[in-house]
């Protein structure tokens, strides 16, 4: 149900119209730092890298953030409180990029929280908490193979063995900070203690079609779904195409097709359970031969752990079941189980608050991707704020767009967020 | 129905035992000649396989017959009839191997007829036609890829632009001929006029498991399959496996699992129908992206033309269908359509009658595979007995198999046929 826009006057559309366009106008300018002509590629700690680092640190402090890069290139801008007990609120997103990247995925998040501070220091308003703008240096992964390093950083998960991982030239983590000026000993201190934390917030791009497709330009992120990666390995019989009988087969070829087809079909009759099968191969495989081996990938994601629960062994069934039913063997190496992470009851409820204030119709949607966030779990109250993507919902990809108008939007409700925000009713923690 | 063994006495079993030994024991002496150590392969005019052609042309030559290799290095033994103006039935099949092959495919159609001349010729038996025994120097196509090239040329199919075909080392076909001292020119004058022929009788190896399964040492051959190989390019939408919903998929993989269960099952529920899948691929493929594109291979075959023609089409309707229902584009390229190649009907009814002689089961079955019988469509009835293949049905392997038993029994029901094969009867073409 809708409540009447009370609260929303003409000129607050225009000024959220304004604000969009700024953030749009921020996020051409930094997708300008490409380690790639013609294409943006932002990866950690290349000199593109760095620039886009700097850019970003020279407007928090033209925006009156107190401004520094911390030894791993995290980008933090400081709104501090009067009063030096409070609590901080950090407000986050990641500015490196993939490669051949849309200017949005990350960078909205982080333009659209500059914005917000820009309109808070125009307004000289006083938050009862220390507000801090962090652009994250790395969730990517494309560098180290490691997604999150930023905000593992900040949320105190760093894993020292990190320092030693190489990137494609062989150069360690350690070595690339220490030449960017970083000190890798400072890494522990950078962690922030959670009970000096309110919460974690941070607006991202959609990334996909929901949205999009329900004419909605926000939406309250309910969760960022868990899930889990398995590299399966068919082995059945090799046989002639022309001589061995349908009957008599061990084709593995067509073992991955059923085990394909289940799991889609499993995933369309569970909503908000999502499977893929990504990559799939017979290696050596001819035309006229019945396939002897076949390899493909599965990721299965919810937002409920305990649906993914039950997807992971339906599917296990599955291919056991396949197994029996056609002589084949089915090898099954989990490559990953990222657990489900909840978003805070009450930062959604606050979230649902200023949607409706503002008149705009309160969606509810589950991330399928991971976000920084994801490093805050357990730790502080999340709140996640989804931007309508445009262009179908594609993202990883140089069509990814946002609507001004959109940007606009998330940053005023962003920054009525901020503006009422009630420190002491936020004690239901996540 | 079998009918009692009523000519069929003791020492006939010994003798098929006998003549068995001796064809498993010349198969081991020929695979002798190998162009690699260890394992055998012999293509087309190597020296190992010259060198296997002088071993079977001086096996002729002690046996009796009129013995040449001719131009392309068929190595041809004649046993001529009284009359010169009789007609040739020809018996044959290939002595070239695949890479790795086993010892009997091709081979075991070879020496079985030669132990049946040698048999002939002992006991100075005089047929009522021209009987010739040929050794096909080529059938495999793994030199120049182009299969049946010596049974090509016996059955005046010899395309001339084959001549500029290139081996893997540049060699032409003319070239390796001249090189072996074969004279290309010499190529159209060794097509046999179909006139002057009775007919062509293979027998061979199963290469699969049905005589195996079924527990029967011979099979008759009711038609060598024809078949459609196509490359698919199923083209879809690549997305996000975490953000974009199942219902708003064009996912490439799951369209290519839906083709290769529906080809599956097709064929499950229609008995003779092959269906087969033996590549598939995501170029490109992350673990983590909903394909936008997969490619793979279909191979359809059948006994019967017009099950073929069906297949086929549904295949291709079921194709639109995908389309439709998925939103994806499917490319279809055919890359071979090959007709089915039926056995005469005459000669299945005289192999039946001399294996219910023998006390032997009457089992009919179609080849999967292509043999040299197939050039011989339309030009001469053809007739071909199976032998079955032990170790699972597997062929093109070293771990082939034939008992020396069966080759027998296969030996002694040629023999029966061509001491008893009535010119006269003979008439109802295929």
């Amino acid at each position: 149900m809708l409540r009447a826009p009370e609260t929303q006057p003409e000129h607050a559309s225009l000024a959220a119209a304004v604000l969009g366009g700024r953030i749009v106008e921020l996020c051409d300018e930094l997708a300008q730092f490409s380690e790639e002509a013609g294409r943006l590629t932002c990866t950690y700690l290349t000199p593109a890298h760095r620039a886009a680092a700097s850019q970003l640190a020279s407007w928090m402090k033209a925006a009156g953030l107190d401004t520094s890069i911390d030894a791993v290139g995290n980008v933090i801008g400081r709104l501090p409180c009067a009063d030096p007990n409070a609590k901080t609120l950090i407000v986050g997103s990641h500015y490196d990029t993939v490669r051949d990247a849309g200017k949005y995925d990350g960078r909205l998040g982080i333009v659209t929280a500059l914005v917000v501070a820009e309109e808070l220091s125009r307004r000289q308003f006083k938050l009862p908490f220390h507000l801090e703008l962090i652009a994250f240096a790395e969730e990517e992964g494309v560098r180290f193979g490691a997604a999150y390093l930023g905000s593992r950083v900040i949320a105190g998960r760093f894993e020292p063995q990190l320092l030693m991982r190489r990137d494609a030239s062989g150069a360690t983590f350690a070595d690339v900070i220490a030449s960017a000026g970083g000190n890798p000993a400072d890494i522990p201190g950078l962690a922030r203690r959670p009970d000096d934390l309110l919460g974690y917030i941070e607006v991202h791009i959609e990334q996909g079609p929901v949205l999009l497709e329900a004419g909605l330009p926000l939406g309250i992120v309910t969760a960022i779904a868990g899930g889990a990666r398995y590299a399966v390995s068919i082995s059945g019989v090799a046989g002639h195409a022309g001589t061995v009988p349908m009957a008599s087969r061990h084709d593995a070829v067509a073992a991955a097709a059923e085990l394909t087809m289940s799991l889609e079909t499993l995933c369309r009759n569970t909503p908000g359970l999502l499977g893929t099968v990504g990559q799939i191969n017979v290696p050596g495989g001819a035309i006229n031969v019945v396939a002897g081996r076949c390899d493909l990938s599965l990721d299965i994601r919810s937002e409920d752990e305990g649906q993914l629960a039950r997807a992971i062994a339906d599917v296990h069934a599955r291919i056991a079941q396949i197994e029996q039913s056609r002589g084949v063997t089915i090898n099954v190496t989990e490559l990953l189980r990222a657990p489900v992470v909840p978003c805070a009851e009450s930062l959604q409820r606050r979230f649902a608050d200023v949607l409706q204030k503002a008149s705009i119709p309160v969606r509810h949607l589950p991330s399928g991707a991971g976000h920084d966030a994801v490093m805050f779990d357990g730790l502080v109250p999340i709140g996640m704020l989804f931007v309508r993507c445009g262009n179908g919902g594609i993202s990883h990809n140089p069509l990814e767009t946002v609507a001004a108008a959109d940007a606009g939007l998330a940053a005023s409700v962003l920054l009525d967020l901020l503006m009422n925000f009630q420190v002491d009713e936020f004690h239901d923690g996540r």
